[in-house]
């Protein structure tokens, strides 16, 4: 490439006037610290999580009950490892976020508490199968187009994102900062349905296509209920401290009873709200207060005009209509 | 890493009570059955067509007419390989799902009728791109923000969500079972646009941004349609069986005719319901009824109030606004 | 696999008949031209420089202040070659656009202008970290969820896709064609938000969780400001020339000025609104005209009705009412 060398010798000024940032500017960088989780590892760990769920449908086929402990010990052993070190890299991180508030600690003490959340966390993998199953159960029975619930568990992206959400919400009551998130924002760049981990969901979820819908993450969420596309469960309001700073940890996002269904792009907003049992909140809907059970949501009908009959066609009628 | 061996002693146990819930809980493993068709391999199909599609724009530079055949026949022949086999697992794999309605079958004859499919499938090809090639016009004079097909090609997820719609609309027409959801539940991932195979589309269709788009496995959309982010073309209600079982497989999402415009996040619902052509549908609009040809259909104008003057800022009024 | 060998026979004939549409539909195929850009390509761009404006978070640990120059030294050298290369690809292809409208230029001229883009682009990173630190610092103020700002550079989509926005927002400014819009659709399909390059955005905005969002090629938006999933702020109409053609380059989108909050699923449209600064939009909101400052808009409360109380479930319910 017939590139002007004269023009790189300015790469060197430039490369130290970045790196100044870095000490004028420290809130975006991590330099000097332990190492953080990896996305990757952590992506990783989601992988081998669902093939241990779903196993047969994943990287690995031929598998049958003679064959599978050894795939899935295998599979175990090495989460063991992988969970281990990512735990321990994350409750580091936070204890360095307020050593200040902590006893000293060294990496011994991290690794052990990290090995201990990891086995008490892969303990609880099989009753999360009993539960996901009646998550894939639910969005079979809850749609027409569903040919086999081998087509739920490859195509549907609202049972990846309840998988993938259950696993980290596990982590989230086991205490492990950071890692959580970490995988509720793989499965929402994947699916674009972001379920906080801090979620509480009840049973037999269905989340049907998806696209947009967001939980937020003091949400509760009985059983039976049914989202679509675009729902929003969010928060209304944020209390501000004395020093207008956002106050964290109370209830800011709704109460769902079971047996509701939500329709596309409603949104539903506040701590205080609580949507009763088998309810239905129609399309669009914005709804910032309780309302009982049984009770129907809607918007008004809209409105309808008529156009002069020898309109021109489309981009003619979009250039002198004012929609 | 100084983890504690005890504690992993605890891991055979662990492994065997997950194998046991393989056969307690049977319906989300896929264990002693023959393989499934490859995600992964499906996704390889599709870039394949893609690069025979648009040639130019993809993974191979630097070609023209007089080396472009030799590109093209090898990925064909590739292609035929790929599809045969993953017709060959998902035809199989249906046949067990009602082995008991069917005569017997082995894999020649799975394979027989998956090559047969395969061919007819490639030789729809030249047709295609023939009707890509006006989507991807449309989509060129529907948005005044893009600066050349090149561009539409490189950069609209419409176009390639619409691109991975025709192909495997057309491996639906052929009854190819399971291989085209997991076709445009790949496109779905990428563009966040989620077209049922099922769904008959016309002419010069042009989804502008697409982010939320759901089109349903029912509909039926005309020639020259517009659709703009967030639209949903959906089912109404299920009618339900004398179980309670939702009946599949009739018409349950709705007909846009010609020439309509259906703007941002409006939902557009049930199977009897017919948007003549010519019409333009509003944004967030939520309609359940037919509207006859020339209508625009748009909300009610929404409420203003004003705030004290003296307003100390957004995060304060969030505090103190109930929206 | 027992494949019939004579139906291969008809690939070659296929194959012919796909090639000879590359000359009868020649206007989705790039053959016989010069290299376009890579997206593969313009994809490690966008990481080197994530890499460079986040450092520590992302592929490289173990970053101190006394390391990171040679990481980050070593990274500019390359995208120095990179930015060239891909840079010189794009002003050669929209010169071969307009070939007849300019001067004879040969390949030499083109790296000559694209390596002094390259080095254009670089210089403005420091500035840019300072700029980006603010939108980080702006999602923490902005949700209460946030734990710490590591969170927030690790799964926050919003501030993903505003880095890579305010990269090719600069790319933009500079000229350089079809890269700043290749950066962008990377960005909207990780992140389901679509910000166009040419979009002008101030200080500290927050885009929270953001799936759906669009944002415009003709947008101006203020500083502070806070916009929701779902939110559009798009084109109102398209003025058409006397042959129905869209007319290119005017201000189509709307202005947002300071300290504007803007709901899950709003729709603001056209050229010619302004919203003023403190307003606030709500849920859903379709808005077509400008507003004061201070004002907030919401819509009609949706409509309440009850049902019978002795319902069955919702799956009933949905079979019986039309929602």
């Amino acid at each position: 490439m017939a590139t002007d060398t004269r023009l790189k010798e300015q790469l060197p000024d430039l490369t130290e006037r970045i790196v100044a940032t870095y000490s004028e500017v420290g809130t975006i960088n991590h330099l000097g610290h332990t190492k953080l989780p990896s996305y990757e590892a952590v992506i990783e760990v989601c992988r081998d999580l669902q093939e241990i769920i779903y196993p047969g449908y994943g990287r690995r086929q031929n598998l049958h009950l003679a064959n599978v402990a050894y795939h899935v010990g295998d599979l175990i052993d090495g989460l063991h490892d992988k969970l281990t070190l990512q735990f321990a890299r994350s409750f580091r991180h936070e204890y360095e976020g307020h050593a200040d508030e902590q006893p000293d600690l060294d990496d011994k003490d991290f690794e052990a508490r990290a090995q201990q959340k990891a086995i008490e966390f892969l303990h609880r993998l099989p009753d999360l199968r009993v539960v996901l199953a009646d998550d894939v159960q639910a969005a079979y029975d809850g749609d027409p187009a569903a040919k086999s619930l081998d087509e739920i568990i490859f195509c549907y992206p609202g049972v990846e994102a309840v998988t993938i959400y259950r696993l980290a919400h596990e982590l989230y009551r086991l205490g492990v900062p950071f890692i959580p998130r970490m995988m509720s924002e793989w499965a929402h760049s994947k699916t674009g349905i972001d379920i906080h981990p801090g979620a509480m969901i009840g049973r037999s979820i269905f989340i049907d296509h998806g696209t947009g819908v967001v939980i937020g993450e003091t949400c509760e969420i009985g059983d039976r209920v049914k989202l679509y596309q675009g729902v929003t469960l969010g928060a209304l309001s944020f209390p501000k401290d004395e020093h207008g700073r956002v106050i964290r940890g109370h209830k800011r996002h709704p109460t769902i009873e079971g047996d509701v269904i939500v329709y596309a792009n409603a949104t539903i907003l506040g701590g205080a709200t609580v949507i009763g049992h088998h309810s239905i909140v129609g399309s669009s809907v914005w709804l910032t207060r309780s309302v009982a059970p049984y009770t129907l949501v809607s918007m008004e009908k809209p409105s309808l005009r008529y156009k002069e009959t020898d309109s021109p066609g489309p981009s003619e009628l979009e250039g002198n209509y004012q929609i």
